[in-house]
């Protein structure tokens, strides 16, 4: 029997795992915040493809309690760098844990690949719609999809593993051997609309979209991100841009993930949206002038 | 005796006229919100050199009343796209009469000149610490130094004139030969730390030259400025940028007033100190990503 420890329980965390829960996976799940309630409770999913309820086989409230060798752990914290996931793991990770990492942003693997080299690090990337409603409550909107591969090398068993797993309880998934390709590709969207969305005063997508200087900052951006993504050994096709704004303007208007952390009063994921970018760039002596200046804004929130 | 019309009763307006009139000059002010209390009582000059009551020959609150004619029209409005210069002087100006043009910004004579090609145009730009402090009063701070050369030419006899006058009141005047090499050299600096002491969030000079991050984008602006210049055949001196820094620095932390307007719920000035700039450098099919970027925030304001 597959055994995971999730290290983030909230919207994507929680929902990920669940499904993996309705397949039979031993989900253990560390909770703080609302450790009482959901262990009394479990967690509601409700879900546009039919509600279900996800009781983890363990829920834990603090990691020195596990005495338990997993086969995965999944995290799925939001990516700040207030939040140092080698410390987190490094005494539940065992020689032949595999890390699956459920993130947003670029070049977000290396800190913990260069902590844990012998350990299969497997990145992911969600295209979903969910969040936290209520207590004990996920609401899952739409989409649902997951790319994963192994991180810096062709995917592996464990990959294939997980993408059947996930495929049978629903799930779309896709595997890849270059999931550095798959970050980049959607970096360009997250790049653009994340920051501007905030850095312009709380515009959704289609007020972006629907003026001219915001519309060709958001071309100016994805423009250095396919730039550095090129450098990054990852050619990008060269429709990417205008497909990304094709796409956005069918799309209902939508606050960014970014915009409602803002909103919210939550910390934001400027640094693995632009900041490791905005690094990498560096590192290669190039000029980021959009990145740099939304980025110098947006740290000023 | 020297007859001169003032449009812009606002701080700047109001005291280089005041100057003008202790020296002689018959002044007719333009007041429109504080006709009344200013017909009544004139306007008193608080001036860390010695305050002072300023008396204007005539007062008027609308333009139709005027029936003189006027040796010059001296403009001190803010530079606003809804202020339409031409509109409100066409009537009022004679063949003889020149125009002054006291305002911030960049290329902002073009419409005046075009509008009137036979009136010679004297633009001026003020290093003054003044402000409007309450009903009929004027808070002169600091500084108060004037440059002010003709529009596209030698500076004429008429501004030798002007300088003579305003020298007698005690004005520091510098004329100049190339007024447009002035203004871009003020714009190094305008440009650069107006806008971004709005867009970081209300940061006085010295916070911004607190932050490495905006302390960069200072220097990228400039550099897009001075680039700017050079294309419009002003060059400037190769140190300006470390001149401005080092100035600067050497200040009392300042607010400035982009950021003052901006807090007061007023309009500003985006399209004479930014807009034009960058209408130039697309004239000339030149990028200026900092500019634009910084732009594109400030009129979503």
């Amino acid at each position: 029997m597959t055994k995971i420890l999730v290290i983030g329980a909230g919207a994507i965390g929680s929902f990920y795992s669940a499904k993996l829960a309705q397949v039979g996976v031993k989900i253990t799940l560390w909770c703080r915040s609302d450790y009482d309630f959901i262990k009394k409770n479990g967690i509601k999913i409700e879900s546009y493809e039919g509600d279900f309820q996800f009781i983890p086989h363990k829920i834990i409230e603090n990691l020195h309690e596990i005495d338990d060798e997993f086969d995965y752990i999944l995290i799925a914290t939001k990516a700040l760098p207030s939040i140092d996931i080698p410390v987190l793991i490094k005494n539940i990770l065992k020689p032949k844990t595999k890390i699956i990492l459920i993130q947003n942003g670029i070049h977000i693997e290396k800190n913990i690949a260069e902590n844990f080299p012998n350990n299969e690090l497997i990145s992911a990337i969600a295209f979903i719609g969910v969040s936290r409603k209520s207590l004990g409550v996920i609401c899952h909107q739409e989409y649902g999809k997951i790319i994963i591969g192994t991180y810096g090398a062709k995917a592996s068993d464990a990959v294939h593993f997980l993408e059947n797993l996930w495929k049978k309880s629903g799930i779309e998934v896709l595997v890849t051997d270059e999931i550095l390709l798959e970050r980049w590709k959607k970096l360009v969207w997250n790049g653009a609309f994340n920051p501007l969305s905030v850095v312009l005063h709380g515009k959704n997508t289609t007020e972006i979209l629907n003026s001219d200087l915001a519309l060709n900052l958001v071309k100016n951006i994805m423009n250095e991100i396919c730039n550095l993504a090129k450098i990054d050994n990852c050619e990008l096709p060269a429709e990417i841009i205008e497909k990304n704004i094709v796409a956005t303007k069918k799309m209902k208007p939508y606050k960014t993930s970014m915009l409602l952390d803002f909103e919210a009063g939550r910390q934001m994921e400027v640094e693995a949206i632009l900041g490791n970018a905005i690094k990498f760039a560096q590192s290669k002596s190039i000029t980021t002038p959009y990145l740099s200046t939304i980025y110098a804004i947006i740290t000023n929130y």
